[in-house]
C-alpha cells in the first residue's frame, strides 16, 4: 500500500493505463514518450460487485505485463479512466452511473493491493483532455477544453496546463450546462434542455425518431437499427432528415460552446468522442453559433479542432496523469 | 517607468486603488491589511480623450496621498479597476463600453508615468472577486465565483486563489451565459438570451414595463421614475407585479449558477452588486433552479451567499492585486 494514490508512478517508464468505459475496457501499456507498447479491448464485466471490475483490470495489466516484460521493461504503475465522479486524491469511485457497483469503492486501494503498483483514478472526460493535451490536437497549448461527444456529453478543462477537478472532482460537466433550459426536453441529470440531450450519440438517435413523421422520403425511414452512424451516414448522401438532425446538434453545440468561450475564454476546445465522426454534418451549424454568440475577442481566438487520439485519449491522458504525479512510493 | 506592469507594488503599506465605474468614480487609499485610511468618491469624467480619466485618476491620487501621508505613510502604488477587458501583463485597456475613449489606451503606462508609482490594472468584477475574497464573503475560499448585479451582470472566477482570466484577459463573463437562447430577447453583445438581460437592474426595469398591462393594479403603474429600486421596493410592500418580475430574474439567475456549477464545481458563489440588495424577492427562486438542474454533489456542496464589499468591493481587489504583485520595482 501507498500513502497517497495520487502519487503514483515511480521513475518507471511503463504504465498500465485503461480506459474503463460503460461497454468496453480499452487498456494499453504507455511509455513516458507516449508510445503504445501493447494495447487491448475487451467488453466491461457486467460485475454486480467491484470485485468482477478489479479482476478484469488485474487480469489486463497482468497481460499488458506479459507480452512487455521481455522486451520493453516493467510497469510500476496502474492508472484508471473511470466514467464518473472520482475522488483524484483518495482514489475512490464517487459515482458511476454505467458501472454502479463501483460507487463509493476505494478502487486505487484495491488495484494497488493485488498488482503491488502505485494507482491513480481519474474521470474518464478528464483523462481524454490529459490525453489529447499530450498526444493529440491540444500538444503544445495549456488552456484547453475538452468536450467528449459519446453516448452522453462529457468534458475536461485544462487551465495553465492543469487539469481543473472541482473542489468535489466533478467540474467539467459540459453536457449539463443549459442550452435550451426551457425547451422542455429532460436530461438524465434531472434537469431539462442540457447540451447532452441534443449533442450526444443518443440525442442523434432521438431526435431523428421525432422528426420522421416530417421527412416521408427520408431513406431513415427504412433503417431497422437506427443509430448515429447510420445517421450521419445517411447526411452523407444527402439524406434531408440527417442533414437537419445534425443541423440541429451544431446549433446546440455551438450554443453551448459559446457561453464557454464567454466564461472560460480558452486556447483551444477540443471536440472528440465517437459523434465527433460527424464532423462536416455539423461544424458550419456550431461555428456559425459561436460567432453569432460568444464575445468577439476570445471567439476570434479560440481554436475549435477536432480530437486526435481517437479511442486512445482516455488511457493516454490516464497514463500521462500517473507520469505527471512523478513520484517515488513513500513506503 | 517599471518593467513589468503586473508586477506593481513595493513594498510599501499604502496603494491607492480606484474603481472606475461608467457613472462614479470610487477610490481610496488602502492598506496591507485592508484597512480604508481615505476615500472618495466623483462622478467618472465624461471624456473623450484619455486624458481627462488620467487627470482625475492622477488628482484623486493626489487627493489619497495629502490626506494620508502624514499619518499613514507613502503611497506607493496605484491600481485601477477598469468596467472593461484588460491586458492585465501589459496594462492596457482593450475594451471598456461604458468608457470607450479608453479603447486600446495604455492606462498603466500613462499613470506611472504621471504618479511616478508602478501601476495595475483590472477588468472591474475580476476586482470586486479578489475583493471579497479578501475583505469579503470569499474570505477562506479559494475556489470563487463571483457574479456582480448592476446595470449589467460581471463575474469574476477565482480558482486555487487565483484570477482566472482566460487567454485574452476576457474569461468570466457570466452575464453572457446563454440562459434562455430561443427566447428571443436581445442583449448588447450581440447574442440573445444571455443572463444580462434578465438578471440585471436594466432587466429588472425592462421586465417590470413589459409585465405591466398584465398586472392593472400594480402600484407600479404610477411610479414616474422606474428603477429597480423601485421595483425592489414595491415587492417589498407585496405587489405582485413586483414579486412576478424577482421571481423571473431569480429563475434565470438560478439556471446560469447551475450551469456554473455543472461547470467549475467551486466553494462558493459570492452574488454582489447594487440589484444583490433585492435578495430576498429572488432568492428562492434561484436556488430552486439550482437544486432542480445542478448536479447534487456539487449543488449541495456549493455555498451561495451575498457579498459584504459593497461598493468597495472594486478598490479593494484592485488594491490586493497590486499587493500581490509585490516585487520591488525592476527599475
Amino acid at each position: 500500500m501507498f500513502s497517497s494514490h495520487n502519487k503514483s508512478g515511480s521513475k518507471s517508464d511503463l504504465i498500465f493505463a485503461a480506459d474503463l468505459g460503460g461497454t468496453h475496457l480499452r487498456a494499453a501499456v504507455v511509455g513516458r514518450d507516449g508510445k503504445i507498447h501493447y494495447r487491448l479491448k475487451q467488453p466491461t464485466p457486467q460485475a454486480e460487485k467491484p470485485d468482477g471490475i478489479v479482476h478484469a483490470l488485474v487480469d489486463a495489466a497482468h497481460e499488458g505485463a506479459r507480452h512487455t516484460a521481455a522486451r520493453d521493461g516493467q510497469i510500476s504503475a496502474v492508472s484508471i479512466a473511470v466514467p464518473g465522479t472520482v475522488n483524484f486524491e483518495d482514489g475512490v469511485v464517487v459515482k458511476a452511473p454505467n458501472v454502479p457497483c463501483l460507487d463509493g469503492f476505494r478502487l486505487a486501494a484495491a488495484l494497488e493491493s493485488e498488482l503491488k503498483w502505485p494507482a491513480t483514478l481519474e474521470n474518464d472526460a478528464n483523462a481524454a483532455a490529459a490525453g489529447e493535451m499530450w498526444q493529440g490536437a491540444g500538444r503544445g497549448y495549456s488552456n484547453i477544453v475538452c468536450v467528449t461527444l459519446g453516448t452522453g456529453v462529457g468534458g475536461g478543462i485544462i487551465l495553465d496546463g492543469k487539469l481543473w477537478r472541482g473542489v468535489d472532482g466533478s467540474a467539467a460537466e459540459i453536457g449539463h450546462l443549459g442550452v435550451d433550459p426551457f425547451g422542455g426536453v429532460p436530461c438524465a441529470c434531472g434537469s431539462r434542455g442540457c447540451l447532452e440531450v441534443y449533442a450526444s450519440a443518443t440525442a442523434i438517435v432521438r431526435m431523428t425518431r421525432e422528426a420522421r413523421p416530417r421527412y416521408p422520403d427520408s431513406i431513415l425511414h427504412t433503417s431497422e437499427d437506427l443509430t448515429s452512424e447510420t445517421v450521419y451516414h445517411a447526411g452523407l448522401e444527402g439524406d434531408e432528415l440527417a442533414l437537419e438532425v445534425f443541423r440541429r446538434m451544431g446549433v446546440y453545440l455551438g450554443i453551448g460552446l459559446a457561453s464557454l468561450i464567454n466564461l472560460l475564454n480558452p486556447e483551444i476546445i477540443v471536440i472528440g468522442g465517437g459523434l465527433s465522426n460527424g464532423w462536416e454534418l455539423f461544424e458550419h451549424h456550431m461555428h456559425q453559433q459561436v460567432i453569432e454568440r460568444a464575445f468577439p475577442l476570445p471567439a476570434r481566438s479560440v481554436k475549435i479542432t477536432r480530437a486526435e487520439c481517437g479511442d486512445d485519449a482516455g488511457f493516454l491522458g490516464a497514463a500521462r496523469l500517473a507520469f505527471a504525479g512523478q513520484q517515488a512510493p513513500t513506503n
